[in-house]
């Protein structure tokens, strides 16, 4: 794959893409090593319409940290920028999610190998930890899941609400940075068709509105959750919504790292897929899962410049 | 793009696509004009997919009709076979947008030109034209609309009635080949959410489903509509829904080419964008509207080997 075309030097190049998720959270990836190309709002949008373009919930940018003025003084931490844009083109800071697919983007194109490494976000340096995958014949593959750290949670004390079907179900705040709601329910069909975002109250405390979590146990340590995020509806991966079911679940389990100075491990199951969330007792939270990369080619020039 | 790899000799090669749509029903063409690939339905399952996968309405698969049981008998008359699928993976015989789509291609990939062509299908022959379209100083250029013959509709005289919100409409029975029901509307609102399919009555005449098709005036042989789509639920595009209002307005406006001896055209638009429909003295009727490809480029083969 070229890795330095310049749009803004040459308008009717191809320009490289890539799709790939992680528990179908699913993602366009465009390369720009350089930081070359020039993708205003409207040009995101249209790759990431499902229909009239190639679709996905985000793109995630790849440019070197050094090539990017809002990354360059990470660069010595962290050879790579994320530039995430939400699928309505609007600039977004981070996604757990995206940073797994990214990083597995940075092994495939053989820029990172297997182990530790970081990545620059809006919101920071992310630590990535890519596993190494394990062949048919217990060979080492380049697939393992990849792990990503998604910082500390904050567990206020508020006492809320989400209303199903007429009925109020107490629920848990948990803040990843952005806001959540977790609900214990006994079977995941009580989450109803969640074609509207469930009202949770009173709403003072999420000025910003919220992400609803549904959580039914599945075993020790073990839940299945559907999620209502805010603007976007019902989704089939939430990473910030897997790590507050996983601090709300280990709470009412009577679990905390802080307390017993050792780590505790949530598998957490989502429509699109499988995530282990681990709590450190420093507060630090871990998402782990597989992340994907599903074709990759060029993109029309002549369809992108219309729709720029 | 290389043409001739055999997924059965070798299952590790990448096998080529582009993504495309006709006023937004959208498709992942898949160039196979050997028939080299076998792709279950799995394979195309996974493929349509629009979060685990690359996302589409179906899949066409783009193969000589000389190298297919199904088309030699037509390769005389159309060179190409459009192995069409729906998004599950099922067969399905026809799809009129994705005719377009389908020609489209083959323009792109230099295997027609401008003009008239044919496109062999399950439902038998199609006849297509590719116009010149028109650059920015009036040079041609290769992405004029598209024409496909879309065959003759059928006008039942059941009195049907399409209900939403507690209101029952009239509705005109038209056969395309396949059953549609078509109501006008003083507005598109008052087809209601269309999150579920409209009652239509008397279910006899549907005993397969129906597609219900809601029409607004927009000026002289001009409407716009909205269809619900039987198994699908509303879409952006209908092509046969296209076709069926056009003949349920022209009735309405007293209009019968076969009366007449003389054609009409309606434009129609939908939520994805415009078609002409041309209904000819012979009963004949032709679809017109844009087809494009958005990206090309390559599956990757250990995922595609996964989702098998």
């Amino acid at each position: 794959m070229s890795t330095d075309r310049t749009m803004r030097n040459a308008p009717n190049a191809p320009i490289a893409f890539l799709k790939g998720h992680g528990t179908e959270n699913d993602f366009v990836i465009v390369p720009d090593p350089d930081n070359d190309l020039d993708l205003p709002a409207r040009a995101v949008a249209a790759l990431c319409d499902r229909r009239a373009g190639i679709g996905g919930d985000g793109l995630l940018r790849v440019v070197r940290s050094a090539a990017h003025p809002e990354a360059r003084a990470m660069a010595g931490e962290a050879e790579w920028f994320m530039d995430y844009r939400n699928s309505d083109g609007s600039v977004a800071e981070m996604c757990g999610n995206g940073v797994r697919v990214f990083a597995r983007y940075l092994q495939r194109a053989g820029h990172v190998a297997a182990g530790d490494m970081a990545v620059a976000t809006r919101a920071g340096v992310k630590r990535v930890h890519l596993a190494k995958g394990t062949g048919p014949e217990g060979a080492a593959t380049e697939d393992g899941d990849i792990t990503v750290h998604m910082g500390r949670a904050a567990l206020p004390d508020d006492e809320v609400t989400v209303t199903v079907d007429g009925r109020d179900r107490p629920a848990r705040h948990i803040s990843m940075g952005n806001p959540h709601a977790v609900t214990f329910v006994d079977d995941l069909a009580q989450a109803g068709d969640l074609l509207s975002a469930p009202p949770v109250a009173p709403a003072s405390v999420y000025p910003d509105g919220v992400n609803v979590e549904f959580v039914v146990d599945r075993g020790p340590r073990h839940v299945a959750m559907r999620v209502h995020e805010r603007g976007s509806g019902e989704t089939r991966s939430c990473g910030t919504g897997a790590c507050a079911v996983a601090v709300a679940t280990a709470r009412r389990d009577g679990q905390d790292p802080a307390r017993t100075g050792l780590p505790v491990t949530y598998t957490v199951d989502l429509p699109g897929g499988r995530l282990l969330i681990t709590e450190r007792p420093d507060g630090g939270i871990e998402m782990t899962g597989p992340a994907v990369i599903v074709a990759e080619g060029h993109i029309d020039p002549a369809w992108l410049a219309a729709a720029r």
